[in-house]
């Protein structure tokens, strides 16, 4: 049995990615920086949780070390980003280090961590989970920028790195908001979790000969 | 019975398309601007088949007299595309014009068309083939840059114009060669059609909540 | 003496050239389809004036007749485009085509003849004048998006194949309005012909170790 | 007197930018992690010198006091970077972390302390040293991807939230090794210094009403 780690596993997308990912048959291991309400999500999906920060590199190595004793590591999957709203000038910045950090340093502790696994057994799939930020710079938007945009540089960085090693990267644009709940989704305004983890399970089912490392996500009504 | 148009259906792409729409159940429409070789495949998936010089006004206008004596149309599938290779100063004139209307004005001309009935009936999806010259273009590759930027920039605007009036558009920025043998693909140095056919399908699946408008496909190994 | 040609002579901003190409001691040709309110700005930059559709094969073969009577030529300057609003099923199909072929084509056709003489010299530049439609596909814009992005791709192509070669490509991808009276432009809402010259220039004033292909420019208060 | 601030100061791209902000009459503040080896270039410019690393808060805060002794800041340049290449999962760590705060996080400081001063003033400009790197992530340079696409997207949303105050940003994008010796640059294979401050400065004598915020320099030979 294979495992699929999810890191920032307290999203409505993350608990969507550990139902499909379990009914693929992958053992799941919940991260997050607060486990407590994941109890639920955790029995159904027969998960592992971990508590870890992900921009903390302790509390990353350790979570690997638990990654370790339940197999192979098939998915690796990373969630977690800061958003902060404010005009350059008026923004705290030990506040604005930690949000990059945690977009997109915890991102790259996660790759590392895995890589070094995948190109032992010689495959692997990495997915990130991106933003509209990560491609435009908007205003008021500076660290959010910061991060998403590190976020995709890395991704492409380790698309062009790993492709060639068979470790599949995919870096997920998510253009509006995500519903909390689906059946409460007028117009489909904002974008379903379960939906976009059919997009995510898509670059798993994609075949070495044609592999995609991003794709951009939306609602069919949001401007763009 | 919905149905499915392929235009520039002499690929080993459009022949994927083929069959995996027809499993689907869709009613094949195959326009070519030569169908003769097109038999086989046109038994083996029950499909229609149209002579079609896509660049054309008149028989693109033809060609929707045969889709709507079939019911609605559901895909609306644009292959064809005209590379020349050479310096700017060497290039033939004329056949650049004629590349160019190729591979951009065609694909309007289908878009055109295939708005008309699929606004009628409130639904449809248009797939348009692009090429990595549609993202970059190449020394001694202006006409083939040319063709695949408008396209590009033409899929771009209807999916602005389009998605909210449920219509579903997707561009394929197909990076690398198509395999002709896909058993005879090692190393998967090339894209195999059925391969590249899954993800055109997978635009299909998506949920009105989360539609992509691209995708970028490219064998693992290959640079870019 | 050496010589400067502008395509599409009639805008507020072929004007700014000219005068700013005379003073800088070109020669200059006004290419236009229309010229017949050309000779104020004419006898002002002592220019040549030369009635020409610029999408067609013949007129633009015989422009570079008369270029080449007036000396080597230094620069060459693309302006020509055609705008067209409707969403897709509404548009006439032959419009289409001639707007795709004003907007892209004629500035092939320009490169096409002005490297010839550029080669064979070992020096030029060439400038085309873009859009925002150019980097962005507008809804209801979708022949704008298609001559725009075509037009970028060729300007991209021709930047790799031809700076080796010590000829300079300037995509200026202009965002906003263009004022026609300067003076009448409260808050720079629009941009300033004077203003986005500057730019073409100092093009033009680049080093060979410190090349440019493109550059966005728009009014401060300009969204994007 | 205005004032220029250039952080980074030793590189030789520093050097020209001092030199020409110097003649046109800037009062020049150098900032630098260790300005031992500055004192000729700051008698030659009569520029003040501070000590700073620019990811430090302490260190920029302390910078900016400086600043403010020393009038009114027209002008604010950020130039470090961090560069470290490594497969992945080779990479360290910790100075992985450090290595994006230098390329992003100083950008952001600078640029927090900046728009305060020019907010308050009404007027100002902020320029940044991009690599190719901020566009395209590269293989085994997935520390500097992120730190320069970070800096792209930091440049991005200030340049739209900072533009309609009359704050120009300008984000340099340069694609290429930095001549060492201007005179030893056969071929001009590499940027000459003084060649990419002319573009600098071009930023600063754009008019408001046609601005870019980005730029791409290379050698007129790089492939790209």
């Amino acid at each position: 049995m294979t495992t699929a780690l999810i890191i920032g596993a307290g999203s409505g997308l993350s608990a969507s990615l550990a139902r499909k990912l379990h009914q693929r048959g992958h053992r799941i291991i919940l991260a997050s920086r607060d486990t407590s309400d994941l109890s639920g999500l955790a029995s159904e999906t027969n998960a592992v949780l971990v508590d870890c920060n992900a921009r903390d590199r302790d509390d990353m190595a350790r979570l690997f070390d638990t990654v370790d004793a339940h197999g192979p590591l098939d998915v690796a999957i990373y969630n977690p980003s800061a958003r902060l709203r404010g005009s350059v000038e008026t923004l705290d910045p030990e506040t604005v280090e930690n949000a990059i950090l945690v977009s997109a340093y915890g991102a790259f502790l996660m790759a590392h961590h895995a890589a070094k696994r995948m190109l032992d057994q010689g495959s692997g799939a990495m997915l990130f989970t991106g933003a509209s930020a990560g491609v435009k710079g908007f205003a008021n938007s500076s660290t959010f920028a910061m991060g998403k945009f590190a976020l995709r540089g890395l991704c492409q960085s380790l698309a062009r790195e790993l492709h060639p090693k068979n470790i599949h990267i995919g870096h997920f644009v998510i253009d509006g908001g995500i519903a909390k709940d689906p059946a409460d989704n007028p117009e489909y305004r904002m974008l379903d979790p379960d939906a976009i983890a059919l997009s995510y399970v898509h670059f798993l089912d994609q075949h070495p000969s044609s592999w995609a490392w991003e794709i951009e996500l939306r609602p069919q009504a949001e401007k763009f």
